[in-house]
């Protein structure tokens, strides 16, 4: 192999039937450098492939100190065969194996949400019960339920999914869950980011941290430096306006509480607590001096910096305002006319 | 007995002091044909009654191959005694075991919600500490938790609650739940139903099917075919206006993320993101002009279909036009002048 | 010692490197009487300290009957050694096992919130992996993983968090808890208290109960009896408005589903759904006749009884009425003038 993409080695998970349900790759890697390609190209094929745990282990002796050597000496103790991933390219996903390989890229913070090529995802993730005694096939749920209560064991579902819960699998430095049930693998949590139990973190998405997390981020959806999302505020997954527009929100943002987006913010925005802003939405542009400026639909401040929004609590009409902590900007919406 | 309104077969659970926690109903029946009424017939008595292994042996043996001969095989197995309900009629609930029966019979999709006498079921469910030991009575929680500390074992609670959730009785066919504490036993999810990490079913409540629930389904409503709820959105119980109204929403759907309803809505109707709409609410008929009609109360408009809610962002006024997806239906709305 | 302000008895847990990362005490006591102290004073010394189970033995034999009692009868079962405090003042918190005491003091409800100094809290209490095993320190959770994997187990991560859950330390009398993981150890619920999936309480943050909390209780804020926070629905956990002002909510107050308050409310007032008030939110304030009595900032309302919001659908003005639960108190509304 001249080039590799991306590698993991870890433990996949099965039904009873045999249907590989998940895999667990502790210290997965993003196009090694040439040294590490090369002892990777002596011991693995490309593709996913099953390895002894004596083929792992020799692998494991010829790198350097680090977490792949220390990650691959503990899986080989317990002398179960390991499954490999070999990705030559970012091509769309073929496989269970690489689906979960590329979900632990990005929670992993080897990929930003939206660099990699997720095509298929939805067709190669099985839909799984994922439960207090590790994946069950949905097919084989039920029998296990009744073998569990026959034999006076609990048997707790915790979801009924094609993404499992990012904790099992990762939790990067740095950072604190409240619930861990709302953050999928592929979930991208930077250092400094706190999700409270209301905050939401779908997977190919996130938050670069530091960010105080109390909304959802939807897929696709990311969050800049020092954003704050208040309890229960939305982000769109993506919108309709002429084409797919995927949602941001820039640096030291903050969306209130129980309001929402459905357009990209720059930096310094604010949206009022309670107010949602979708693409189509008409919005007043008003000046230093309170006065409108002109009509726009959201859709055309999409990405702008310094923009505060508010609904009149006079007479309900939606503002936007350039930031009062960036009175200088109001050039910026001037501008449109 | 000449009629049975329903029929399960399960294990029952009970705290020290002997009282029923749950009942675990693997394979219950509603309605059954007279050949399988007959079979019951022989075997079970009417009302809650303790039955051994042997007696629920005997009765596997006479039922044709299927799902419920397989799950009393299944129950069997475990050779302890078994917990059988016969409910000749659908009265009021009056014991832990009938009130378990029921909420399976939803969940099984085997009743639709508001379709089953529920009446006392609040008062057949004893409160509960769910955990990952199974369910453990209230007031034996304490000792419990101490015992476990002190042989440094960890007891986890998950709910304190009279209702358990769905997924660790019944999975029905086709649905994904992204967080299961958010189903309660007794929610029914037709096939095709999507429930994420914000979604909420309550007992007796549903979603046809297909769905995409990402709101909260409140107790006595039912989501129709293909409509979505959005991320936090949200349905009302139930509404005083001249009696109670069952909410409810129809096909082709969508309350938009952080919206709500408090009147049921017909088919192919939107609210947009972040309104809420309840039955006091004056709202502005519009032609397809944008002509205002006239203006109704939000009850007036219960039921209707096509219909389109929005919060003018110029004027603050909550309108309701004709949904564009289907003017033709602008009629409807002059019908009421 | 002269003087205890609390002492509790229990079980630390640890890290492999011996750090502490909870504590649970099954019977703490604040500010025990005179005979009490006494045998307090008699076994242990003031501070955190670990004491033998043969010592906390002999201090149960002196104890009356009771909880306190019982409890550590029960502690001492497992001859394991016992973590001890006995704090003499109500200082600022100085180390892991203090602020657990103090935490537990609010969920036992033997203190209320905003009562205790919780100054450094956040200092001292570590950022812990909450899972099915208990608690795991956060840097040795990545080998936890991977050993689990090999084993062939599971190990289910619920929450990255510095606060534990409260269900698994305690669970008062006579509460209802939808999903536990939205409740965190600290929380004060009163007598009576239902917090539904979609509910939260914060530590130092309760309803005094009875009350059904559907929405969010943030740090700080307390709900009065009767008082019903609707789905989703948000309190502000503190907001600038010259000087702090802790959000409260009084008595028989309703906030509707989807709605939020940045102001303290008095008792009787209702919040329409979906309607957000902060502080600087421009108010008409109207009497009876409906007619506009003033313009007043929300903060000027703040605690305010009988006190009625609503976003006028027609003009969308935000608009407060004298609730009309309680007409002659429209008195009050003119008393501003």
């Amino acid at each position: 192999m001249t080039n590799i993409f991306a590698f993991a080695l870890g433990i996949s998970r099965h039904s009873a039937a045999g249907a590989m349900l998940d895999c667990y790759f502790p210290a997965p890697c993003m196009q090694p450098d040439i040294n590490l390609s090369e002892i990777i190209s002596r011991h693995f094929s490309a593709g996913v492939t099953e390895v002894a745990a004596a083929v792992a282990a020799a692998f494991a002796d010829e790198l350097p100190e680090g977490q792949l050597k220390q990650a691959t000496q503990a899986l080989t103790a317990g002398e179960r065969a390991l499954r490999c991933v070999v990705l030559e390219n970012d091509d769309a996903i073929s496989s269970t194996a690489e689906a979960y390989l590329k979900l632990h890229l990005l929670s992993h913070r080897l990929a930003l949400p939206n660099s990699l090529n997720l095509d298929n995802i939805f067709a190669h993730l099985p839909n799984v019960a994922w439960t207090t005694r590790g994946p069950i096939a949905v097919d084989e749920l039920a029998a296990a339920l009744i073998k569990a209560q026959t034999q006076g064991q609990h048997l707790e579902v915790m979801a009924v999914d094609k993404f499992p819960k990012m904790t099992n699998y990762v939790v990067p430095s740095g950072v604190r869950i409240a619930d861990a049930s709302r953050i999928r693998l592929g979930a991208f949590l930077g250092d400094g980011t706190t999700v409270m139990h209301e905050g939401f973190i779908n997977f190919n998405a996130g938050a670069l941290g530091p960010n105080m997390i109390e909304g959802r981020v939807s897929q696709g959806v990311t969050v800049g430096a020092n954003s704050d999302l208040g309890g229960s505020s939305s982000t769109m997954g993506t919108l309709s306006g002429g084409g797919e527009i995927v949602i941001s929100v820039g640096e030291n943002c903050l969306i209130g509480a129980n309001a929402g987006t459905g357009i990209p913010l720059g930096d310094r925005c604010t949206i009022e607590a309670g107010l949602y802003i979708t693409a189509g939405t008409k919005i007043s542009l008003l000046d230093e001096t309170g006065t409108e400026v002109r009509k726009v639909k959201a859709r055309e401040l999409a990405g702008g910096d310094d923009l505060l929004f508010i609904r009149n609590s006079e007479t309900g009409r939606i503002e936007c305002r350039s930031n009062r902590r960036a009175i200088e900007l109001n050039a910026q919406l001037h501008a449109h006319n």
